[in-house]
């Protein structure tokens, strides 16, 4: 099985799969690099610099009959061209080590803050859908953009099965409590069991962040998460 | 003969073609993925998704010479370089099959509405234009944008024949009036009967939604129209 | 030799190389399609239509050395790969068939009318650059655009010699006149005979139409200016 | 080694290239077209013109253990694709030839003048950003963009070490006295001796050419620094 955890809206994913990683002790196998990513190299704070790049981590999980794979990375492709490409290129990867199921996850950009963000879902077959509305996901209505879409959609037309998992979010600040949500859907889902001791520390944070934000006014700092 | 039913101004083409798909009983025997199409999936009202694609349909006429093939789908390709990309792929395929003449359907933008939408053309010859002069087509004036323009531009290169049929629409919405008008053109040339029945009730709703309608001031809801 | 004449600036390559092609009853051998053309078909007025192309035109001269080849057509590639991958092979067809030097012209935007324009040049070599300047033609300072600028570079890169001659113009319409003032500067360089009645003609007819044309206020209509 | 000196922000690392290649009698030993640079030919003051282009200069330099290679060029690639592609290329010629390091230069904008322009750098390994440090310079925070952030990130993932040196600059005009930090910066790094008289007279030029310049107000003429 292939999760998808790239940055889009809200870093929903991004950070959602960062705190898997962490936990699962998943470990990189595979870097990925692509002419569509945009022109540059990131800096960290200790004077190192990567190009953009996207990774495949694995990790081995006893209650899954199938390892996992995590697809993370810093960016997404900056054309459809490229979308297209660079996840056709991931599905290459992962149908080489057997991955027969695609799950990605993304936000869902909301106009105005929801007391519970809610979770939404597509599914390339009935069985998939069903069990993700019986664990309370309502229906993604429209397009799913991005990463998301695009995998799920690649992975289709090769015979893949899979979920999106999309969850509200404002998608102006690395939204870690939606990140939060849509980890415990997934973790549901699969009936996987994760710590989210440190992930809750993170929605902490950003609570405490958004004391008195007002959208559209202050925007709190969005850097990407970055794996150490 | 090829008749092509992208999405495009006012779904002209695309609603006509799902109607002859329809009443023709066609079977899709192809379907052609793209880079070039937008990153994204397509959801639907039963939680399932699919990727942006373009379909070909086959179907046995018994009063014309020869097999129809229609172009259907959820989208053109989104860069010029992908509009030329895809459409010489369907013409490889439809060529194949031994497709000597191309038929394109589209929507010709105005921002008044027609009491009777006209109906325009432009042919690879002679003779197909006169033909359609003859059931009342006006002259085609300026340039042919899309689809409707490329498909059949790449088809005379290839030495095929070919017609192409704009209607008069606001582009604002569904357009199964502009649509109706189209395909009725399109069967009395081709002198193909076909049951308008279900087509003339989406343009009795058409009808009722736009009693009031004031151009530019309220846009009913556009979406594509999907296939089964 | 080489003559490019592709829509540009005012049209004024485009004009000049027609009038060129019908004087000398140049012929046309070859037709370029690139997938970086625009998506479109272009219609005429007898209700034909064909994609947009660049074509070469072949004539043989008793005056000069070498046969003229002329490049023609109704537009421009439509992004910067398009524009070096269309002209390479120009340079590949035109080398193929001995050509070992290339003329570009185009339009020199200004704001303000010109009394008389003026002739611009720049070349791959000193000589050439020198014999320009004693037929009256001024420096191009800065940078040619589009196909006038990297067909000649792409030539120099080859190894051919060549020239641009550019022509004062506003831009805004058809420019006959400017058309003209560069067809006259060219036959010059080469000490070739052209009968200009039918271009004068065509000037005499801008000019009446810019009787009370206000730059910024009335654009007159600017369609391409298609061979029969 | 290889030093990147393409035009961008001030075109710092342009002129203090242009400085290098002079003082060192670098020869240049390689060209390099792409059809993703800008659709033009540039002119020179003596009617001669040529293509965007990127050239490699060599330099023997008795104090360093290895030759010195320049990139130098009056462009850089005008798409991401097109960037990654031509440094992916520009690596292929200088690793053939030995290349191990690789250091890159830039300005970084900033919106008002500093009065003594910093020095930023990152790097692909410790040791030499901490050298880098040691030598004055601080840490670039943030993304690096364009040419001295894609050289470098492409040659990471290739496996070779390199630097990148960034100096403030308002990024208005070509910013002489930046690239004489960033030059003088570079040769401290390199244990390299460079006569600065001449790019000294540069500075003096420019600074006066400041006296009374407002930012936002009045833009001197930023023409590319071309070699003769």
């Amino acid at each position: 099985m292939l999760v998808e955890g790239l940055p889009g809206i809200g870093l929903v994913a991004n950070i959602a799969c960062l705190h898997l990683i962490r936990e699962l002790k998943a470990q990189r196998f595979c870097n990925i690099y692509s002419p569509h990513f945009q022109a540059m190299a990131l800096t960290n704070e200790r004077g190192g610099l990567r190009p953009p790049v996207n990774e495949l981590y694995a990790a081995k999980i006893q209650s899954l009959e199938h390892d996992m794979m995590i697809l993370y990375g810093n960016t997404q492709a900056s054309s459809s061209q490229g979308q297209y490409e660079l996840y056709g290129r991931v599905l290459d990867v992962a149908q080489d080590m057997g991955c027969r199921r695609v799950i990605t996850i993304g936000g869902l950009k909301r106009d105005y803050p929801a007391t519970s963000p809610g979770v939404y879902c597509a599914a390339t077959d009935k069985e998939i859908f069903e069990k993700a509305v019986g664990l309370g996901a309502k229906l993604i209505q429209g397009r799913i953009f991005g990463a998301a879409g695009v995998l799920l959609g690649l992975a289709q037309v090769r015979g893949l099965a899979g979920l999106c998992i999309l969850v509200d979010t404002l998608g102006l600040y690395p939204d870690a409590p939606a990140a939060r949500v849509a980890l415990s859907f997934l973790s549901k889902y699969l009936g996987l069991e994760v710590d989210f001791t440190q992930l809750d520390e993170a929605v902490r944070i950003t609570d405490e962040m958004l004391q008195g934000f007002v959208p559209g006014q202050a925007t709190p700092k969005t850097e990407l998460v970055g794996l150490p």
